[in-house]
C-alpha cells in the first residue's frame, strides 16, 4: 500500500482546503515579492501606495500662527484677569493676513491678529476677542488670563521637520495629500499598479456584446472581474476567451503571465474544464497548484497556483461563485501585491442587521449568504437573497452578505448578523 | 423693540443650526432638481447611476441549463430510486457545450451533460454524477431519486423578459456590470457626473507648489478636497486661489457657478474672511444664504447657501474642519444631485472599538472625534488623536472618527464607540 495522499480523500477526489488554510497559503508565498516603485505628481496620487517613508522636509506650520481671531500676548501679562478684576493691555499694532509682523510685544502691550495670522515676536498666546471689550483706539480690557501657547499651533506642532510624514506601504488618502501638500512635497515614490490579466475560457462563451447561438451564452465574468480588479487598484489586460482547448489556452496563460503580476481564468465548473485548469497551472509548474478547491459555498471550486512570483487562479465559471472567490482570495493577493501594508488588526466594517428567516449551512463550510436589508419597526432585517449561484441577479440584487461560519450548522432566525455591504 | 431675530441670538451673534436641521434644509432644497443624462458603453459604466429603469430584453439564461456534471433525466423515471433500490437508465445521447443538444430524452433514458450544458428535449432534471454508477457505456445505476427542476437553471430564472433588471437612481457596481453582460445591453443611460468647482480664498495661501514667504502658508485644502469629491464620484474644475477683495472673488463665483453644479470655497476661518463669504453668497443672492454655521465640531463655521439651483459652500479654512464638513454636507448634496437614490435606511459601515480614555464634550453640539485604533489583549481600542482642527496631519494619522452626539456631556473610558473608517 502506498503513502496516502494527504490532498486526496479516501476516493481519491481532491481534499478541499479551509477557506483560512487557503488564503494564508496564498499569501506566505506572496509576502516577499519585490515590486517595482516609480515617481508620480502629488496630483495623480490619490489611491497609490507609497514606496518610501515619506520624512517632512520641513516644520509644519514654520511659524506659530493664531487659531483664533484675537489679540497676541505675553501670557504672563493676563494673569489674573477676569470678569471682576479685568487687566488692561496698550494695542500697539496689528499683524496683516500673509504678512510677516511688524515689530515686536512688548511687556504690557498687545497685537491685534486674526486666525491665522503670524504670532508677532514677544508674544506667546492668543485672547479671544470675545474675552475682551475695546476701552478706545489704544487700549483693551481683558477679561479672562491665558497660559502660554493658548489659541495658537505652534511651530511644527502639526508635523515637525525630519519626521515621518507618512510611512511606507501607506493607501493615499484625500488628507494625506493634503499632509504632503502642505509640505510643498510635489512628487512621491510609489509603487506601480497591480497588473491583472483576465481571461474567460469554454467553448460555451462569447463575448457579451454577441447574439449567443442556442447553447452558448454571454460571458459575464469578465466584465465583472474587470471591475472588481479596477476597484481594488490594479490595472487590467483582458485576454478575452479563450477555447476548451490546451494548445489555445495554455499559450495564452504564458503571454497573460509574462506581462501580469496576477493571471484569472474563469469558467469552466465542468469537471473536465476544471481538469483543465488544474493541468495547464501544473504544466506552468514552478510550484504550480497550491489549492485544489475550497470549504466555501459559493465559490469551492477554485483552483490556485503560482508560477514563480505570478499568482493564478481558476475561478468557479459561476459568476457569483466567481464574485466571492474574487473578494476572499484576488483582492487580498492584489492588495499584498500593491505593497499596501494594511492594519492586519483592522476589522471590514459592518453593519448589524437581524436575520429574517432561518439559514441552514452544512459544519466544515464557510458559507456566504447574500440579503437584501430593510427596515422593519425601527429594526434592520436582513433578507437572504435566494438563488443559484450562477445567477448573476442574486447579486445586484443583494445589498451586502454575512457568513455562516466552517463552526456552524446554521442560523436560526432572528440572528443577529454583521453584513458586509456591497457598494 | 423690534422682532427677535430667529438666526441670531441676544448679543447679535448669528445663531448656531444644529448638523441634522443644517442637513435637511440643504438637501430639502435640492430634491426635485433635474439633472441631464447621457448614453455611455457598458465598459464606462463603472460607479455611474443609472438614469432610466433598465427592462430585460430578454430571459436569462435562454434555455434552461444544467449547474452540475451528471445525466439529463425525466425526473419521474427517477422516483423511488435508493441506494438499496437503485433504478437503470439507457444512455442515449451526451450534451456538448456550447451545442444545441441533439434528439430527444425518452422515458428510461438519460443523456450526458456537464455544468453549464442545455437541458435537451424530454429532461427536466438532472442527476448528479455522484450518484450515478455506470454499468456499461449505455447505461447507468442511479441510487438517488430527484424533483423536476433539481440541478438545473430553468430559462429567466436569474432574470426574466421584460422585468427590471436595474432600477433608476442605482450606482452600477462590478456585478451590476455583469447583469447587463449577461443581458447583452451594451450602451445604457446614466445622469451625467456632478461638476464641483473648487475656489481656495484668502491673502495668506499660496499653491502648495510654492515656497511661502513668511506669513503665508501653502494651500492645503484643494487637493484634499479635489481628492475627496472625485471619491464621491464628482468632476473637479479648480479655480485655484482668490484673493480677500470681493472684487476678485465675487466674479471668481460667478464664474464657478455657471459651470459647475455645486461651488465650495475654502479658507477664511478669520471674522473678516468669513463675513466676506457672507456677503458674497448673499449679494449672489436668490435663496442666498441657508445656514451661518452648525452646532459641530471641528466644523462649526461652514456657510451653506444656494443660488438658484446651485449649492454653495463655504467652508472653514482649517483642514480638519474643512474635511468633516465635506463629509457631512458637500458628500451628501454630490450624492443627491448624481441622482443616486439612496437605501435611505442603510446605516453607514462601522467597525466596534473600545474608548480608551474619557473624552469631554459640550451638551448640544455634535463633535467628531478621530481615532487610531489598534489591538489589546483581543480588544480593538480607539485613542482618539488630539491636535488642532488647523493640523492636517491628525487627520493623516486617523484610522477613523467617531461621534459625540448634541445630548451627550462626553464618554467614558472603556464606552463602546462605532467608527467609521477613513479608507
Amino acid at each position: 500500500m502506498s503513502a496516502p495522499d494527504k490532498t486526496k480523500d479516501m476516493l481519491g477526489r481532491q481534499r478541499l482546503t479551509p477557506v483560512h488554510e487557503a488564503l494564508s497559503l496564498l499569501t506566505g508565498n506572496l509576502q516577499n515579492i519585490q515590486r517595482p516603485s516609480e515617481r508620480i505628481f502629488l496630483d495623480e496620487a490619490l489611491d497609490r501606495i507609497t514606496a518610501k517613508d515619506i520624512f517632512s522636509p520641513e516644520d509644519l506650520p514654520a511659524h506659530a500662527r493664531s487659531t483664533m481671531d484675537g489679540f497676541a500676548v505675553k501670557a504672563a501679562d493676563t494673569f489674573g484677569a477676569s470678569q471682576s478684576m479685568p487687566c488692561y493691555l496698550q494695542l500697539s499694532g496689528e499683524v496683516f493676513m500673509g504678512e510677516n509682523p511688524l515689530g515686536k510685544v512688548e511687556q504690557g502691550h498687545c497685537f491685534r491678529i486674526s486666525t491665522g495670522g503670524l504670532l508677532p515676536v514677544g508674544s506667546d498666546a492668543v485672547v479671544m476677542l470675545e474675552h475682551t471689550i475695546p476701552v478706545d483706539d489704544k487700549m483693551i480690557e481683558l477679561v479672562k488670563s491665558v497660559g502660554a501657547g493658548t489659541n495658537l499651533i505652534d511651530k511644527g506642532e502639526d508635523i515637525s521637520k525630519g519626521s515621518v510624514a507618512l510611512a511606507a506601504g501607506h493607501r493615499i488618502r484625500p488628507q494625506d495629500l493634503g499632509l504632503l501638500a502642505g509640505l510643498g512635497i510635489g512628487e512621491i515614490e510609489v509603487y506601480r499598479q497591480v497588473k491583472v490579466g483576465i481571461l474567460s475560457t469554454g467553448d460555451e462563451i462569447v463575448h457579451w456584446s454577441e447574439n449567443p447561438p442556442a447553447g452558448k451564452i454571454r460571458d459575464i465574468n469578465n466584465i465583472t472581474l474587470t471591475g472588481l480588479a479596477r476597484r481594488a487598484g490594479a490595472k487590467v489586460i483582458d485576454y478575452g476567451i479563450v477555447s476548451d482547448r490546451e494548445e489555445d489556452f495554455f499559450p495564452t496563460m504564458l503571454k497573460a503571465i509574462k506581462n501580469n503580476d496576477i493571471v484569472l481564468f474563469s469558467g469552466g465548473s465542468s469537471v473536465g474544464m476544471r481538469d483543465l485548469g488544474e493541468k495547464i497551472i501544473e504544466r506552468l509548474g514552478n510550484p504550480g497548484i497550491l489549492v485544489h478547491g475550497v470549504t466555501l459555498k459559493p465559490g469551492k471550486p477554485i483552483i490556485i497556483g503560482l508560477h514563480n512570483d505570478t499568482p493564478l487562479f481558476g475561478l468557479p465559471g459561476h459568476p457569483v461563485s466567481a464574485m466571492v472567490c474574487f473578494e476572499l482570495f484576488v483582492e487580498p493577493a492584489i492588495d499584498l501585491l500593491s505593497g499596501h501594508k494594511k492594519d492586519k488588526k483592522l476589522p471590514q466594517p459592518t453593519i448589524k442587521a437581524v436575520l429574517e428567516r432561518n439559514i441552514n449551512s452544512a459544519a466544515g463550510r464557510l458559507d456566504l449568504v447574500r440579503v437584501r436589508l430593510h427596515e422593519e419597526n425601527g429594526v434592520l432585517m436582513a433578507q437572504p437573497v435566494l438563488g443559484k449561484s450562477g445567477s448573476i441577479s442574486t447579486l445586484s440584487r443583494a445589498h451586502g452578505y454575512f457568513f455562516i461560519d466552517e463552526s456552524s450548522q446554521g442560523l436560526e432566525k432572528n440572528s443577529e448578523v454583521r453584513v458586509h455591504l456591497l457598494q
